[in-house]
């Protein structure tokens, strides 16, 4: 059982800052993510992306942001579950709550802070039978550790970024990559596209299209996929150690939509009068998964709503204390790891 | 008679970045402020410290800050009125605003924003007889010009920064630099006091402790100054073009309380379950200046009060239009000035 202070549900940017807000009232959190790295979409679908108004920043990638975010709040130390998606939650007697992800992992702790943006991302999969049998098992959606794949046979299936960026790196790591679209178009960033034609012109990326997988192989794990080339209608058996299909993840809210929390317009509803806090005590939301009136759906609303939930929980887990706020120019940043980041203090001292 | 869309009493942090949200909205804005340079404290008071707290900087300096959002809303062509204090507020017919500064500038816009912060900064005045007839007349407590003193004799009073700093920068550009204080100790950053020390030593500053001016002489304007050793009880005339008293700045909410609007605790009460708005519909209350229940008077709470400001401001000056809220990621960023911003585009490309 993993105990914490405040249970972040998401790794975005909202969750994530919370965690630095959090660790100025000194407390600890831990968050969950079904992504396999935290920054949520800004690490996942976009990590290359100019993003142009977050505050002070005329431009940052996305994923510089998400880096920045995981720099500032380091010296608070957050837990982190990671590729494992929030399924249930259990309230206690004592108003503390139980999460359980969907491989089981146990959380413990009085206040849950809901920052899953716009849902967990499922990945979109292919119609094919048999999938679910090779799922975890020579099927993957998600790539969350490349060196799995060093001198292995892949095969990518896809058309967008994350099909040619993941193609141009495991050329190198892989012992066989093919390529697999069903157009011969590909969408994406232009030297992306470039460099994998340059791949291809080497034979480091075998590259089938207009093509689809059609069937898969094998006794206990996948060996074998069938490709049909759309355009000659010839069938191709090619041997595979993994089918990576990378056909877009798709935002669900999720598990989360059945944990009795209302509901709007596939977000839900909390107070934004005080501390966005949603209808269940203990429990709040932030960022672009809750709602309310006026909501803008922009990553620096959700820094101002995390930091208010933070001081809301901060008085339900210690309602005999009073909190002064201190600005942290004035009072610095001390982390839980022993370090102390602060302004140089000014000197006393005569001119003679 | 200045006219724009949004006129923004306070040159701070919020409503500098009130310019770019309003700027995506094709809203124009002018900005007012009683500091001769935007950045309300962050430039004024503490530009060389670090700020900790700003989402996505694990640590900046406030001078920084300020730099990067004049940067980020340049495309939009703010207006200044600076150094000049808003006085007066007059409510048309028509629902629009006229306000006058102290200097008489007069402002026309349909939506105002006070941005104020802790309030316009008003210099600490040493008690002297003598001393509004010299205001502007051989009197300043702030510097807005530096080049104004070239070739002047100065004598500037006072122990922190502020006069640390500009003993050391004047030291190269006036005639005579005269620092005096009423202690032997100055309290700064150590390197502004050994430079100090070291510009005493070569005898480009002319330092007089612990000591305290006294009077103020000249026909029209200020001629000379008594000063008078605290210790030894001697008392000096020095000749001087300018006396610069640098007391420090003590923040008054000022002119604006009494503008009808409802104040709560030195702070104006705005309605937060929506949009910032105060109590008189078309005047806003963005940043520290403002309190509502849960406030936190931090920077990062003012950058989404602005956002949600400009959406409804520009509700009330296009009631009829229907905004749909693009992502900078997205649609970029269109400048005033004919300037674009965005994201790389993907192309559409086959490998063949």
């Amino acid at each position: 059982m993993i105990k914490t202070d405040i249970l972040i549900i998401g790794a975005g940017p909202t969750g994530l800052f919370a965690v630095f807000e959090a660790g100025l009232l000194q407390l600890k959190c831990h968050l969950i993510d079904a992504l396999p790295q935290p920054g949520g979409q800004c690490a996942e679908i976009y990590p290359k992306k100019p993003i142009y108004d977050i505050p002070g920043y005329p431009e940052v990638l996305a994923g510089e942001l998400v880096d920045n975010l995981m720099e500032q709040i380091k010296p608070f130390q957050p837990g982190f579950t990671l590729g494992e998606r929030a399924e249930t939650i259990e309230k206690l007697d004592d108003g503390s709550f139980i999460v359980t992800t969907n491989k089981g992992t146990k959380h413990h702790a009085p206040i849950v802070a809901i920052a899953g943006g716009l849902g967990s991302f499922e990945p979109r999969k292919p119609l094919l039978e048999n999938l679910t049998k090779y799922e975890d098992n020579g099927v993957s959606y998600m790539i969350k550790e490349p060196e799995v794949y060093r001198d292995k046979k892949v095969l990518i299936a896809g058309g967008g970024d994350s099909a040619l960026d993941w193609s141009i790196f495991l050329a190198d790591v892989a012992k066989e990559v093919t390529l697999v679209h069903r157009r011969n178009e590909f969408r994406g960033a232009l030297d992306s596209v470039e460099k994998v034609q340059q791949l291809k012109n080497e034979g480091k990326i075998n590259l089938i299209t207009p093509a689809e997988v059609i069937a898969l192989k094998g006794e206990d794990k996948l060996e074998r996929v069938t490709v049909k080339n759309t355009g000659t209608a010839e069938e191709i058996e090619v041997d595979v150690d993994t089918f990576i299909p990378l056909f877009g993840l798709s935002p669900k809210l999720g598990p989360i939509a059945n944990w009795g929390l209302e509901i709007e317009k596939n977000a839900i509803k909390v107070d934004n009068t005080y501390d966005y806090q949603t209808n269940i005590p203990g429990i709040y939301a932030i960022g672009d998964v809750n709602t309310y009136p006026g909501k803008l759906k922009l990553i620096l609303c959700g820094f101002h709503e995390a930091t208010l939930m933070c001081q809301s929980a901060y008085q339900k887990i210690f309602p005999d204390k009073k909190y002064v706020m201190k600005y942290t120019t004035v009072g610095g940043v001390t982390g839980f790891d022993g370090s102390k980041k602060e302004a140089p203090k000014a000197v006393v001292k005569a001119i003679d």
